[in-house]
């Protein structure tokens, strides 16, 4: 399939560098500011190399040219934007417009305007899909949709990375939350700005995109139907009181009987739930097969790149 | 889809009593004594139960006729047999010299002549799947397929129920093997003659299999390949002495660097290969996405019936 990669960032980039392991010919690429388009194929090394370059110049072409290309697949990973999801929306609602296929890493469409997506989903000969939204490398999406969304009657998990291995290193290190979000920003695993993870937001768009598609239209849900608490107020001391009846605290999001909720939760300390570092799991309830438990690395680019790469390869040639 | 389910045991039953909710017709059913064949949709509960009534007449057709019926996909759920996998391969062959799918939870074809099976699916416009061959009802050859045999190094797990139960029973019981076998017996986790689970026999079949879809046709592997030990000469000594060490014993199958080995092995005793009671485990080890873990029950009928609806959803139309 042909890629047009908008969103040149750490996901989009490590699609682009792994697109041709896959048989896979990128044809566009665009960032904010520039991009570079070219139907015979993109020399993606080269493209980021430039953009590397601390000006961002991906290409002498129009970023809104991306869109107008010659492609099978619009690859969206730009950064989330909630309420409007915008640009985002705009580059899902223009690819499929053209017929095209969009494969999206951006939540941003899939939590906050669910209904639509689908709408202009049905309305053209591109189908959406968006594994890479929800737990990263791991095929949560998939699976839900190969088992068939009716027989799962809940979904729960450790979606974020950044607030998982906060807590468990509190948990292991007996330290507090203040140092070892600044052990977590040292090492990466934490933004400068770490609100979006460690206050449950991001865990929460994924669990408002798991019950939409557990939904499958019958309801719509945005981020505001979550109940959502982070991990900012967790005392050291609540770790410690836990360990000593067998227990720890994770930050985990549930979906089941129409209601989702992120918030730290009590988990005994050897559950499945009680994911360690930046791991994410997702165990799914199921009618016939009891429960599933799938766990992995939740992101980072390669990972992601894998779950993109894993739809682009699940979709009907145009 | 239409389904013709041949080998109506707890897997079949199973697959013939959900198809429905999946939107599924069963045009033909057969056992080794009777078929019932009806293009128009066979009662299934009716079938069954006349099943049940202790003379296997499910029907007043010839078995051989249920493979010359109208159907879109046969769902092969014979007992499993090795070396000419049959009758089995027998099936799966008429099957697709008629242009039509073929969904197997049986084992045997897939270990013992996989490279003919494949041979013949490519002469077909029929398709061959076989989730259900490893792991139940855990997605674990579609999340190979889907993030590409090649990128994936190694798969390791605990794929037999019955000799996980027995292990974890013996450590956290302290109890020795066949008191523990005897309980297992009781329960129906484990057969009159066990030998097949617990000489590993079982859980070298699937990881043959698992070496076949790794291989991609590279090279053909069969049962004779793996490396096999079961569980019967452990010990409970030996499970106390691993405990003192922080850790205890599983029966773990493995695929890496082109070899296949099954035998009982020390694993932390809070390690994600550590599952408990039937549950399987298979984690995999990927080239961009480090390690994949996916758990949940490996067997039983709904549980196995779930996969192979899973395949049938990921049929092509004829």
């Amino acid at each position: 399939m042909r890629l047009a990669i908008v969103g040149t960032g750490t996901v989009g980039s490590s699609v682009a560098q792994l697109a041709g392991d896959y048989g896979h010919t990128v044809t566009a690429m665009a960032n904010v500011e520039a991009a570079t388009i070219d139907s015979g194929g993109i020399d993606v090394e080269a493209a980021l190399e430039r953009q590397h370059e601390g000006e961002r110049h991906l290409g002498e072409d129009d970023p809104e040219d991306a869109l107008e290309a010659d492609y099978d697949v619009l690859v969206e990973a730009t950064p989330v934007t909630l309420g409007d999801a915008q640009p985002g929306f705009g580059h899902l609602e223009r690819a499929l417009q053209l017929d095209r296929h969009v494969v999206l890493a951006n939540k941003g469409p899939m939590a906050e305007r669910y209904g639509e997506v689908m709408d202009l989903a049905e309305q053209s000969a591109g189908e959406v899909r968006f594994e890479a939204t929800v737990g990263g490398a791991i095929p949560v999406l998939s699976t839900i949709e190969d088992y068939g969304p009716e027989t799962i009657t809940a979904a729960r998990g450790v979606l974020n990375g950044t607030a998982n291995f906060i807590l468990s290193r509190m948990a292991s290190a007996g330290l507090g939350y203040e140092h070892v979000l600044a052990e977590a920003q040292d090492l990466g695993v934490a933004e400068t700005d770490p609100s979006f993870d460690v206050e449950g937001t991001d865990a929460a768009l994924k669990c408002v995109i798991l019950a939409n598609v557990l939904a499958e239209g019958d309801r719509e849900y945005t981020l505001e139907d979550a109940a959502v608490e982070g991990i900012k107020d967790i005392p050291e001391s609540a770790l410690e009181l836990a360990q000593e009846d067998g227990r720890t605290i994770r930050l985990i999001g549930e979906v089941a009987g129409g209601e989702i909720r992120v918030g730290p939760r009590l988990v005994p300390e050897h559950s499945e739930l009680a994911v360690t570092g930046t791991t994410n799991i997702v165990q799914l309830e199921t009618e016939n097969a009891g429960r599933l438990n799938l766990s992995g690395r939740g992101a980072g680019g390669p990972e992601t790149a894998t779950a993109m790469l894993a739809d682009v390869g699940r979709l009907p040639p145009l």
